[in-house]
């Protein structure tokens, strides 16, 4: 019998606030789940996906869970390779990290399988490199925090350095997910082609430098004041429909702060109860509706202290 | 007999490291004293300065430390006026905040006489107003160190919000001031006409909200790694002569970081050690010798903890 594992990779909000590209935190749900067990054929074999409703590749290349696992295995020096079944149990360009918690699900899974010879920081990398595949540029607030869990700062990416940050006991996070489409890769080219004022700057260093202390405090409303992106939030609120209503309706609501999750077109807002969350929540919900028109799906809960780890071990059914 | 009172105000390094125009810390020196004593006459009166080579004005509508005691009579409702005697003990245009510090006196001293009816954001506020007046723009990253001292952290103008950041004991600074001007409006113009592309932005964010982990955790080394600008220092440098020279020997020297201190054309560099920031800045002078051909001056020593600050009592010659 071949030991297999199930993985589960948190979700993640990243370009937090006034931190595009370096500020990310991971959800306690929802996330992905990948299936996955050492085969004696190298490299990766994608079994099955599933919950993608035909979207994703089988391809291993082609597939960020399956580079994320490829990567690692070239990272070990392995001679085994590995056989992958994904289900993807979230929204796909939702903002959430779809990509980013199937990436790390496969490189956690593989290292996980080979008895972890990689450290977390080269996890991480790996992940990215599924990460890339999809983005098309190399960004870890998504892979990182769903990797390592908890709030996650990438000061660098030349030399790759990610650290850790404290994690308010009180902090609450509502997730609202409209039922709309944002590409990334457009996300991406309404902020890459711009160039910015130092009025614009200024206001975000401050504010991601104070994100910072807040955490460290464990100063929810200066957290909450920290969550003011000058720079993307207000070129990216343009793709989703309804976002000055819904994040008028979580302030007044009393969220600490609210913003864009990702790349959109899911928003974020902080709270430091969670029945406040929840309330907010509901209030995010509506107004998508009654401005927008549009459904969604609610998230409420803490930031996940773990990131991509396994939840259960079966045996499996397939021979070798 | 009128009781006339000294202040201190540090010197300060002001965009520190990527934190342009949000980060800055007070010096344990140099710094500017200021006598001053309250008057039946409302209003300010400057009555001398000294140390200037003539430079300042004593009109107190267009002195810096008038301006900010003035603006802290206002605030107080005082039906007095004060006289004042600047001491300026600081190069003026070197980039360690000499308005700043004039500013912060003349705000700390008139305070101090009143029986401190302002709390201390509103004397950084004060002292703001002086600064306008020397810069043109309300900027808060010298004044606000040298009115509360340590490092602190600008998070907004529109509300002004500064937050005081924790101190790393072992926490060493020495700062080069060549013997050269840079024109704080031409180097202010010379970052201010451009825009700057995410690329650029992106590590200065993440950079100085690394700074802020590196104070919370007391991390000298990651302290070092944030001092990384890439928006500001690679324009301003070319301002003053000899800088790659004198960055390169401070790092080859030791130095956990490196950069042009609030405009220039001074130089500061980080260490975690005296006797190590003493060799730094040795090695700094010795550079600019070689390199621009100009004589310089260093300061070693740590952030000051203290802010301006009364540092001796003296009874008032004058009569009223």
């Amino acid at each position: 019998m071949n030991r297999r594992i199930r993985v589960f990779a948190p979700a993640t909000v990243a370009n937090l606030g006034p931190g595009f590209d370096v500020l990310g935190l991971a959800l306690s749900r929802p996330g992905d789940e990948l299936e996955a067990e050492l085969s004696d054929r190298p490299g990766v074999e994608i079994v099955e996906v599933t919950g993608d409703g035909g979207q994703l590749n089988c391809d291993p290349h082609r597939n960020v869970a399956g580079r994320a696992a490829g990567d690692v295995l070239r990272r070990a020096n392995a001679r085994q390779g590995v056989r992958l079944w994904l289900h993807k149990q979230m929204p796909l360009a939702s903002g959430l990290g779809s990509s980013g918690a199937s990436s790390a699900a496969g490189a956690v899974a593989v290292n996980e399988l080979l008895g972890r010879p990689l450290a977390q920081m080269d996890v991480v990398l790996s992940a990215m490199e599924g990460e890339r595949s999809a983005s098309g540029t190399p960004h870890a607030d998504n892979v990182a925090p769903s990797v390592m869990g908890g709030i996650v700062l990438i000061r660098s990416y030349e030399p790759f350095e990610a650290i850790a940050l404290p994690v308010p006991e009180r902090l609450h996070i509502a997730v609202v997910h409209p039922h709309c489409k944002v590409s990334t890769s457009e996300a991406r080219r309404l902020v890459k082609e711009r160039t910015y004022s130092l009025d614009l700057i200024v206001p975000n260093i401050g504010n991601a430098a104070t994100l910072v202390a807040a955490l460290y405090r464990g100063d929810l409303p200066l957290l909450g004041r920290s969550i003011d992106d000058r720079i993307i939030e207000p070129l990216r609120a343009t793709l989703i429909p309804g976002f000055a209503s819904v994040k008028a309706a979580a302030l007044d609501c009393g969220a600490l702060g609210c913003s864009i999750a990702g790349s959109g077109p899911s928003i974020f807002a902080l709270s430091d109860d969670h029945a406040a969350a929840q309330k907010i929540g509901d209030a995010m919900q509506a107004a998508f509706r009654t401005a927008a028109g549009l459904a969604s799906d609610l998230y409420v809960g803490k930031v996940s202290a773990d990131g991509a780890r396994v939840v259960e071990h079966a045996a499996s059914s397939i021979a070798r």
